[in-house]
Formats: structure tokens, C-alpha cells, sequence
């Protein structure tokens, strides 16, 4: 398998916004980079800013066929369909990679349809905006951010190596290697069930005078709040039972708080916050 | 009822963290700040960084009867029994304000407490640190931060305008009155519910390798799970009654959005997101 050496060719398959982080990355970096996207203003949009050197709307056997390294950057569904139509113009020999954020259920489908002459090294950047759009890229979202790889077995040492060249080149800070059911496990409790406590808290109520009262923290938990319905839904759907494991655990949790209140049992309150102030002052030291 | 001429003397009674902030910020703004508070390190801190002129650990009649205006940034149970104390020693005429998180049911005692002869103002400064203490005051927490005064039947027009002032002073961008009871509900909703949700979210997971693995959110949302237990404890319990329904409230909504999961029920799920999409892009507009 290939390192990440300076004449590799990359393709980006998808300009979104992580797309387009990454192309503005590696191009960054001296990379030759091109993408595939449907939407002529996306590609025109990188090409126009520097960040890919060529690029297409459709789906060319001798464009997609001309890569080192392949970068997906979809919605899983899409990803999916995508490597079912067009997967064999890919090169034998080609390091496959992603950005999707659900991995059990996934990963093992694409290297599936994928076959052995190209390899799947499954990645999660942990990283985003509010915003969508290559229009609204910038690889700086990535400086100092995780990166999960999720391996299976059917992965090499050597591929794996070179999508850690690839984060550490994208400017991410600690990269880390899980399995795809724990990548599910961790990102369903650390993401997900945090836009969910986001999404339900700014559900609740009516809000047009909210911003004459807030302080930070009002504001700083719902900023994920303003979510892409129709990414976060599918990445919800896709990962559905361990997201519902996490939001019970996270139900049970704020229950045994709520009925401690009720009880005014005030060092049962206490020794939670006690907890929680233990648990999160370690996210400071860093 | 006073102006907020520069010839006035402020009391600050507790020179916690908010404390320490009024007292820096009025210094600042030029006026003769003077503070009593239980522990000489706070009081020797406070000179030593020249935001209060004088100072004092006990409470003497002379001392305490000689400012125009007193500022009580205490626990509630300890500005409740100071106030219970000490409250005859504060000259006729004098205007009271506070910082408590809690109105509805404080106010009407400390207001019986006090009399007819000094008026007292609550208010409630929206902005805080995850630290404690004089010494880690800094008046710039003020700047641009909400403001909330909740006047009674017993307040006067003028009263309220000169906290309103004040609040200017210490740099405050929206000043708003709401009645003690519908400060209660709205801080309920928007501080205390995202406190239950932070440390509730906190304690549900070991968390030794969270940070690894974490993107942005998961830090935003728990940022506020670093918390002084007795003094939100004691917030929480002098609320219970609202808070409850607002963690009820939360408790509904959540639940509404893990049944839409559990059912696939995309479309549901994707109206809720469209909703706080809706609601949280007007806080941005600020």
C-alpha cells in the first residue's frame, strides 16, 4: 500500500463541507487534487479558490479510474449507491477512504461491494460547522481535531498507515484507532446524543425572547442545534440501535436527577455534580 | 431614589467570583467600592488589585450604614440570614440590589426583611465562569451579557432605574424587568435546565478516553458540567417547583424525538430538527 508521497493523485468524491476541507487541505499541502460532484457550482466554486486542480459532475471511467487515493465524502446512502454503480472504475491498487459518521453497518457493505482489488479504510474526521457547502470550507476546522480510523479485518497495517499519514497531513491532532462498533458505541454517546439533547432542548419551547435572557451556556448547548435534518436523520437511522442505548442511558441519568430534586435530596444532587465536575475538569487539562 | 452619580459609595456584600466582577467593573466606572466579605484573602486580594478602596471581614454598624448603595452577591440562605442579621444597620434610603439566580420565592422575604425604610431591587447579572472566587473575577465577563431586573409591587420607578443604570455601568448590553415568577420559569428553562443536562449528561459514562474522541459538541455541552455543587444545589432546590416542570418539559420532548427513532419515523424527526434549525439560526442573527 501506497505513502502518502507528493505525486499521489487524490480525488474527492463529494464537495460538501468536509469534502471541501479536505480538498482545501491537501491541495494546501501540494497534493494534485480533483473531485467528482453532481453540482457544476460546487466544482466551479473549488476550482475558482484553488482548492482542487480539476474536477467533474459526472462519473468518467478514465477520470475516476486516474487516482491514487479516493476520498468519500457523502451521505451514507449515497456513498453506498455510488460504490455499487461506479466502484469497479476505480484502479486496482487504489487506498479507499470516507468521512461518514456510522461505521458497524456501513463499512462492512462498502468493502463488500468494493471487492478485493482496492481497499476500504473506513474514517471518521471529528470535525463540522453549522454551515454546509464547499462554499463555507476551510481546512482550518481541522487543526487540532480527532480523527477515528475503523478498521476490520480485512484491512491491511499498510492501509491503515496511510490514512494516518492522511489525518496527520489534514492537520488533525490525535488520531485514533476503534473498531467500527465501537466508533458507533462512542460517536452515538459523544455526537449524536448530543445533538439530540440539542435539537429536543430548543423543540421545547417557544423562543423569540430566549436571547434577551441567555447566558453562555443556553447558547453554547444548542449551537448544534441548527442541524442539517436531512444528514443528522440518515446518520440517526443508520446507527439506530446504539444511539437508542446511549439516549436511555442519557434518560435515566437526567430521571435520577430530576426525582433526587423532587425528593430535595440536596447531597444526592451534590454528589453527582461532584461527579460530573471530576469527569469534566479532565477535558481541561488538555 | 439615588442617581448613579459618581459621589456614591457601593457596598459589595461577598466577594465571590460575581462579586469580585462588580466590584472591578465600579472601581473601574470610578466609584468608591468598599466590600465585606467573611475570608481577609478575598478582602486582601480585592486591594491588592486596588477594585475595592476598603474593606472588612465583620460587619460594623459604621461601616455597613455608610454606603448609598449595597450590592449582596451571596448564597441565598446566607444573604437571607446576613439580611436578617444585619439589615437594620443599612441607612434609610439606601438602595439594595443582588446577583441570586433565584427570585420568586427570596424576594418577598428579603423585601419583608428589609422594610419600608431601604429598597430593595433584585436582579440577576446573566454570566458567569466555571471558576470561582475573587481571583478569578474580571469585569469583562459583563460585556455585551444579559441582564435581568425583577422588581414587586413594593419597587419604585426610580429604584428600578437606577439598577437599570447600574447595570449599564458594569457594561451589560440587554436590560430587561420581568416579575420574580417569570424570571423564575424563563431561568428555569435557560440556565438551570442546561446546568441538569450537562452534569446529568457528564455522569452517565466513564470518561477517561472521551477526550480522544470528542468533536466540538460534546465539549460545548458539557463545558457548564464543571459546576460549584453548593451553589447550584441550593438554586435548584429554592426553584424546585419550576425547574421541575422545565425538566419535565425537556424530559417529554426528548422522549418525543428517541419514539420518533425508535420508529424510523424520518420525516417526524427531520420537523423536529427543521424546528430548533428554525430557532436557533435567530439567536445567530445577534
Amino acid at each position: 500500500m501506497t505513502h502518502l508521497t507528493p505525486d499521489k493523485k487524490i480525488l474527492i468524491v463529494g464537495l460538501g463541507l468536509i469534502g471541501g476541507c479536505y480538498a482545501d487541505a491537501l491541495s494546501a499541502a501540494g497534493f494534485e487534487v480533483g473531485a467528482i460532484d453532481r453540482r457544476q457550482s460546487a466544482i466551479d466554486h473549488a476550482l475558482g479558490r484553488g482548492i482542487i486542480r480539476h474536477g467533474a459532475t459526472g462519473v468518467l471511467p478514465e477520470y475516476a479510474g486516474s487516482f491514487d487515493i479516493v476520498v468519500f465524502a457523502l451521505y451514507p446512502h449515497v456513498f453506498e449507491s455510488w460504490v455499487m454503480d461506479y466502484g469497479r472504475l476505480l484502479r486496482p491498487g487504489t487506498l479507499v477512504t470516507d468521512v461518514t459518521g456510522v461505521k458497524g453497518s456501513l463499512v462492512p457493505r462498502i468493502q463488500d461491494l468494493l471487492g478485493g482489488e482496492v481497499e476500504f479504510v473506513p474514517a471518521h474526521p471529528m470535525a463540522g460547522r453549522e454551515l454546509s457547502g464547499v462554499e463555507n470550507s476551510d481546512r482550518r476546522i481541522f487543526d487540532g481535531a480527532n480523527f477515528i480510523i475503523t478498521p476490520t479485518g480485512r484491512n491491511s497495517a499498510a492501509g491503515v498507515a496511510a490514512v494516518r499519514e492522511l489525518a496527520e497531513v489534514l492537520g488533525f491532532r490525535k488520531i485514533s484507532v476503534l473498531s467500527p462498533e465501537e466508533h458507533d458505541e462512542m460517536i452515538g454517546f459523544l455526537s449524536q446524543l448530543t445533538h439530540c439533547i440539542a435539537v429536543a432542548l430548543m423543540a421545547c419551547r417557544e423562543s423569540a425572547h430566549f436571547i434577551d435572557y441567555t447566558g453562555d451556556s443556553f447558547r453554547d448547548l444548542t449551537r448544534i442545534a441548527r442541524i442539517n435534518e436531512d444528514m443528522w436523520t440518515e446518520l440517526f437511522l443508520e446507527n439506530k440501535p446504539a444511539l437508542l442505548k446511549q439516549m436511555d442511558l442519557f434518560m435515566a441519568k437526567f430521571s435520577e436527577l430530576r426525582d433526587e430534586l423532587a425528593a430535595s435530596d440536596a447531597e444526592a444532587i451534590k454528589e453527582m455534580m461532584r461527579l460530573s465536575t471530576r469527569r469534566r475538569a479532565s477535558f481541561d487539562k488538555d
